[in-house]
């Protein structure tokens, strides 16, 4: 451990003894520097990891405060029980009702999951785009190289080191967003009628993908802190002649829970012994509360079975459509299928990203960004406690933006989500989540913007639709 | 006809008629007003016209000459003689050759399908996608509509009216580049083990997508002046069961015909008894070198059983990746499909796109394109029949950048490109362009630039290394 670590975990440390009680001031960076005789830049050190850890916040030209933490939900969900066999995958219907929605003037949209787009840190990307397009002379309209730009992905190749992998800029593919990642990944290994087995709930766009390519999906139970469960994974591996696994263990969509690092490795071991590839959509890693980031399940593999696909639209922006692969031993038949699909991956933003990357815009916009959804996390947690009806059980997050909440039985969530469209505000209904239409009483909700009253209004909105619902039962 | 039409028909029959001889000066445009009693903006009209067909060049602070036109080439290809059963596709390998090479420095590219991205023309398009990055604040940053930015499907709509068609702009939905619009529109309409018939020889991406999706492709006979045999087309569909005919009827690639509106027809009612789809590969129609632009089969299709697949990447450029798919009946099939591999196409290009359509732009761009691929054309057929060895059969192209040339049966063109590969030139081989090993003496090369020194020596360099394969015999 490092000497700014150390100081930091002291005053983490205190402060979960409530030595330094919530809202109160930290000491300043001087008074830190001398009580624990190291340097200023190692208290300011110090005080960035507490930051990361959302342990401490800044507040200008006053100095460091406790952050208002939230306890943990009073109650969680429960471990999934979907459906125990493979199924065709439904839902198209309310995937495309979701993404209209998109469209609806002054909607709060609480059901996408689409990043702070107001962030100031994101300014100088669109800086360096612009520039880009400027001055280069049309090298920005021309093909890049079928793998990607090299410059791009030398950088991922570095980011990636975060998450525990040692790769090449040769073992990655850039990809029109994770989705082309994951949709390739998938036709890469699997052939019409395999069955894939998925963590449940699941995001839809994987899902869909299953279903696009004539497959069929086996939701495992899944817990809501420590991710798809590996007892009931191997007894379906026993059952099934399971082609693929395809899970988001990290900062997971829709739950928000990180496998233990103990489980990811497990899960490897599991697939090792059947021999069978995981696809590893990682696209909220980057997210996590904690720093340094969690490792990958991809990390762990000296055999090239993962396939871990990813993007920028979570960490930057979804409209530049840049995700990447790097698909360990598939590496022929996803540069195939990338091909067929899309032929090329666009230029200008994988040359302006590798140039925010590189000038190190990535990592500042990143650290703000976990400390702003971090504290929200805490924020909307409260709401939903206070607002919704007694019994709602929700998830405790660890990275990323999204919550998962769990209703009374009878309150459907597509009925709920009709109700208050009409007043503005749209939810994920929980059926999105499932292959086979269970979930009808859960939701995912978002919680990307910086708190503020119109979001909690809309939250105050979907809880008096839920006690109308109820009123009605 | 219009006035200005009037005038440029005489202008172009007295040029046919060799009042004018080729490089000679033409009227001025107050000659002509007096002496055809029209005012000048109609014989700058006329001019224009002249210019759009390639009659005549205009020549900066000099006036008008006629265009050093050049007959057809004395020897055109034979009508191909495809294997006529459904096969595998093949040659992933020399595709990705292919691809790769792109990579090398200072390569003359014969080999490749990329417009002239040094065009001022295109300046505008740079100029408003810098602006649009930088003003718009984070709009450019989040997903568009899943049909795609509805500004540029209405202006798609409208450049469609001159190929013919008449549709909503929710009739068109965008894609990234035209690879996802065909692989999409395939996996729509096709299953595993489906036939799809196919011109001969065909584009190598779209039978790469053939083969990626399970398919088999069955190739028909083509004509090199008039495109895909109807009556071959008719016993393969009496003999198999074809699901799907995939063609590029309008400036082909790689011969470069335009199918005749009666062949065109026909195909369209053969595809009406048979009650199987079209797939519609019309990239390069609006590159046709006749104005206005010849009609798509789209345009006669009142079943909406033609899918019109295009894109940018031919008249603006490759690497903004975008372009759409018009899926008539098929809509709800591609759009899930779209959505599983994509999600979404990129924001900043469609707007921008959208935005330089509107200010007349493409419009602009593409006259000029036009006039200078057409004046290509012929001086590099020029340079092929004075450089190749006698008997070299020659494709003649009415639009886009790519033409066919068809060597000796003993020259294998693959051993000829690694040949002119070390002396720095790339040739497209003809094995690219058939889904089972045929046209191993054929290849494709490409006219964007504008004619230079440069690419008159990678022409003779390629002659000469044929000749040193001839020699060695």
């Amino acid at each position: 451990m490092k000497l700014y670590e150390k100081v930091a975990q002291t005053i983490s440390e205190r402060i979960e003894q409530s030595f330094y009680q919530a809202g109160e001031k930290l000491p300043s960076i001087r008074a830190l520097s001398l009580a624990h005789e190291v340097s200023i830049s190692t208290a300011q050190e110090a005080y960035r990891l507490l930051e990361d850890q959302g342990w401490a916040e800044s507040r200008p030209k006053s100095g460091f405060y406790v952050m208002n933490r939230q306890k943990a939900p009073q109650q969680l969900p429960d471990i999934s029980r979907p459906t125990q066999k493979p199924v065709d995958v439904s839902q198209w219907e309310e995937v495309l009702n979701l993404l209209s929605a998109s469209t609806t003037p002054n909607l709060v949209q609480l059901s996408r999951a689409i990043p702070d787009l107001s962030a100031p840190t994101l300014k100088p990307l669109t800086r360096i785009m612009s520039d880009l397009n400027k001055n280069a002379q049309g090298s920005m309209l021309s093909y890049e190289d079928l793998r990607g730009a090299r410059s791009l992905r030398l950088q991922i190749a570095r980011l990636m080191v975060d998450s525990g992998c040692r790769l090449h800029p040769d073992d990655i593919i850039t990809t029109a967003g994770c989705q082309e990642a994951l949709s390739t990944s998938l036709r890469a290994i699997t052939e019409l009628g395999d069955i894939v087995a998925v963590d449940s709930p699941s995001f839809y766009g994987s899902m869909q993908a299953i279903k696009a390519h004539g497959l069929k999906a086996l939701e495992i139970p899944t817990h809501p802190e420590t991710g798809i469960s590996i007892e009931a994974l191997e007894l379906a591996l026993e059952q099934w002649p399971i082609k693929a696994i395809q899970i988001t263990p990290t900062c997971n969509n829709p739950l928000g829970y990180t496998m233990p690092i103990a489980h990811k490795k497990r899960l490897l071991e599991l697939t090792a012994r059947y021999d069978i590839p995981i696809i590893e959509d990682d696209i909220y890693g980057d997210l996590s509360y904690i720093s340094p980031r969690p490792p990958s399940i991809k990390s762990f593999d000296t055999e090239g079975r993962v396939l871990l696909c990813s993007s920028f639209s979570k960490t930057l922006a979804p409209g530049l459509r840049i995700g990447w692969v790097a698909p360990g031993r598939y590496g022929n038949q996803v540069m195939h299928m990338k091909y067929v699909v899309t032929a090329s991956t666009p230029t200008l933003p994988q040359l302006g990203i590798a140039e925010f990357i590189a000038q190190g815009g990535y990592e500042r916009h990143i650290r703000k960004m976990r400390a702003q959804y971090h504290q929200s996390r805490d924020v909307m947690i409260g709401w939903i406690e206070k607002y919704f009806p007694q019994g709602t059980k929700i998830s405790y997050p660890q990275g990323g933006f999204l919550l998962w909440v769990e209703l009374p039985d009878e309150i459907d969530t597509s009925t709920l989500n009709e109700l208050t469209m009409t007043q503005g505000v749209s939810i994920a209904p929980g059926v999105l989540f499932s292959a086979s239409g269970k979930y009808r009483n859960c939701m995912r909700l978002n919680f990307t913007d910086r708190p503020s009253e119109r979001n909690e209004n809309a939250v105050k909105l979907v809880a008096r639709c839920i006690r109308e619902m109820v009123s009605k039962l």
